[in-house]
């Protein structure tokens, strides 16, 4: 694996899910493979599992890791091309970014989308440039459109959890206060998708349909009850509207996922990448109960960082 | 050790206090023991002393530490059971604090009280509720009403100054020009009463009180002169009004201790927890003298954190 | 090398190049060297190639590295002797100082100048106090008038791209939005006068005159193109007035290097400490040619700061 910031990165996620459930079995099984490999992890926003899975993945790894909060502790990028920089914008990224090749063997990264510029953010003009202007592998944190680490994570959930040969898998937009990015859906989406051993279906309210190019294949459908029928799995997430881009004008509270709704499922287990707007995205009753598979999906944070980590270490030997 | 949050969670201070001298001598002599563990540091307010120290203290213990300012890396937490979170919390305790389980063999949590509202802060809403939903070793870097990695900073640094065999050691409220947490204050009351090897008094103006549950045994006066009077030991410290919650209504400056005042004691030793306000709390001729031993005390919070985090790591294994 | 504040430090520059260099071609030649040592980085402002390059360089020792951003993470220091706390300031130097030298071996510091009270700045105030007032090795990782972990990196750098025996050095005033501390154009003047195997020119406008103590021996001009002739090196840089201090009154662009005027040199390389201000400091059209040599610097601050702590680390044992 030379780099990964989408399902197209990888060549079989059974694979991945194998060698994931393996580290989970044995954290430090290959202790010794990142010796003295060295991996930047750039936060243009803020992250918390991310961060502390991705840390602890490298760790497991034998890496020592560098934590830089560009936001926080550096200062504003540039990304335009030709750019006359008498603004905020203190350095191009074409200068910063091919340091970190100097200065890291691997460099994470994590961006978010604008929600105003649809071009630049489903071109991920920001990854894009990061990756153009550094000559290691690179690794996304999330990006303007994906979370391939999170959906890694998913389907490794998904694995352990699975009775059904191939179970029905609900993704299930629910309301929320404010826009949020559509990388996650987007991303669930894609591999779900890819990996094709599931029954997936997407469930939105009229306007939030998501870009067809990650979505196509699956069945979507503005009846919530009907998806929820008979599914095994369901991921509750928001998202802002692709299409009308990053507005979010629906806030219907009967799109929260509550134990009633629950019923219409094959017991379905609850999923949800965090963190959850409790009571507007997903009830209490259904966080607080057995059905709900959060904290495992999140606990698997680390062992698809650190899948993907060791994929692109044995890639650099 | 299973926790350590309180003097109440351990056995034997005098025990505590032989290890951390043990530690100050040979730094290392536990290199080993923490190998493969790795300790969480999150903190919800501000800290210097605190984080570096338990930091040096892991490293000390071949632990790998990951520090996360939740207040200013990652973003607001909901405690309120039921809460709709429409406002400005992202995510819920109940979701946010069972993870740290899934990453860490260790979590440090430090947070600081409202100061509005009692009932919370004096139930440890905060650090209970990180107890309550995680399953692995809590360990508190201040809390809402303690601060036991200092307390036990401060009798080791009394233990390694002390001649009498029974010193007297005076507590005693300074001014400040804000309203600051009690925990300082109450910790080393409650630790003192414990410990039960001095003479202990605490002097402070009317209305500044603490809560009786921590002072309970010792002798309090309003009088800062008599209390001084051959004490072998002065803890400077600054609260607000536990009675009238929060509240810094004296700013009366001849509490701020001098070396006139100094004559009073036996050749006293001045402590503080740091940071201090000069020539508020504590005027520069006491800082800049012999007497004080504020450097020493601060530098015991490594020997203090190794301690304890060993404690709790021999617990484990 | 018992510190590293200035050229003034160094016995022979030319050695540490050579070090620096066998430590490019060897990263863990040393990697026991810093075992058990710690190193403490401390920002007072923010710091990205400085802050990375640095635990870089700490780690490739086998040092242990902790990052404390004051300002951010911490609260705001006193540094006025006889100060009476009662503003903003939340700790004095004299008492915050004192403990790092219990918590690590080495400390870096990171400080910038007010561009306000020249006096302070030039006395080198706020780094002097840290020295002043704990008993390990300091490190600059820039202060108010130097950068001498960066001047070393430039020198490392022309040698490793000098052709001429002695080539000519042009450092070069550029345009920029806001005024800028003088401290890499000072100390780069320190480090060129101190190694003497270059012929040295300052470039820049009127009223741009950097402290004399540092340039004393370069040949100092008002005519970019006088200066620019046969130049075998170009560093660009922005300053404010160091005589009206910390003005910024002239924004000529006429002094931005452009690929025209590059043409006078003798195919000279471009050098430019980062982050840069494309097209108001440096054109585009150089930053993307083969003449930039500015990655290579950034890169090269990594064995500069790796020989500056192997020195120091060797001195102590």
């Amino acid at each position: 694996m030379k780099k990964f910031t989408s399902v197209t990165d990888v060549t079989n996620i059974n694979d991945l899910v194998k060698q994931a459930l393996a580290y989970k079995a044995n954290p430090f099984a290959d202790k010794q493979l990142g010796a003295g490999k060295r991996i930047g992890m750039l936060f243009l926003n803020p992250s918390m599992r991310t961060r502390i899975s991705t840390q602890v993945a490298a760790q497991n790894l034998g890496m020592e890791s560098i934590v830089f909060n560009i936001d926080k502790e550096g200062w504003a990028l540039e990304f335009a091309e030709g750019a006359v920089m008498n603004g905020t914008t203190v350095e191009h990224i074409k200068d910063a970014a091919p340091i970190m090749s100097e200065y890291f063997d691997i460099l994470c990264i994590r961006t978010f989308p604008s929600l105003k510029n649809k071009t630049d953010d489903y071109s991920e003009l920001v990854l894009q440039q990061f990756i153009a202007h550094t000559n290691i592998p690179v690794v996304s944190m999330e990006s303007a459109t994906l979370h391939p680490l999170q959906s890694l994570a998913d389907i490794i959930t998904i694995t352990e959890n699975q009775t059904a040969k191939k179970p029905k898998v609900v993704l299930t937009w629910a309301p929320h206060v404010k826009p949020l990015p559509q990388c996650v859906a987007n991303s669930f989406a894609q591999w779900m998708n890819a990996w094709g051993e599931a029954d997936f279906v997407i469930a939105h309210p009229e306007g939030y349909e998501l870009d067809p190019s990650f979505t196509k294949g699956a069945t979507i459908t503005h009846n919530q009850d009907e998806a929820l029928k008979d599914a095994d799995f369901v991921y509750v997430k928001n998202w802002s509207s692709y299409n009308d881009y990053g507005v979010a004008s629906c806030h219907d509270q009967s799109w929260m996922l509550t134990q009633e709704k629950l019923k219409l499922t094959n017991e379905g287990k609850v999923m949800h990448c965090l963190p959850v707007r409790r009571n507007i995205e997903l009830s209490d009753e259904i966080l607080d109960s057995e059905s709900s598979i959060v904290t495992q999906q999140a606990a698997n944070r680390v062992w698809s960082a650190q899948t993907v980590l060791s994929n692109i270490l044995k890639s650099m030997n």
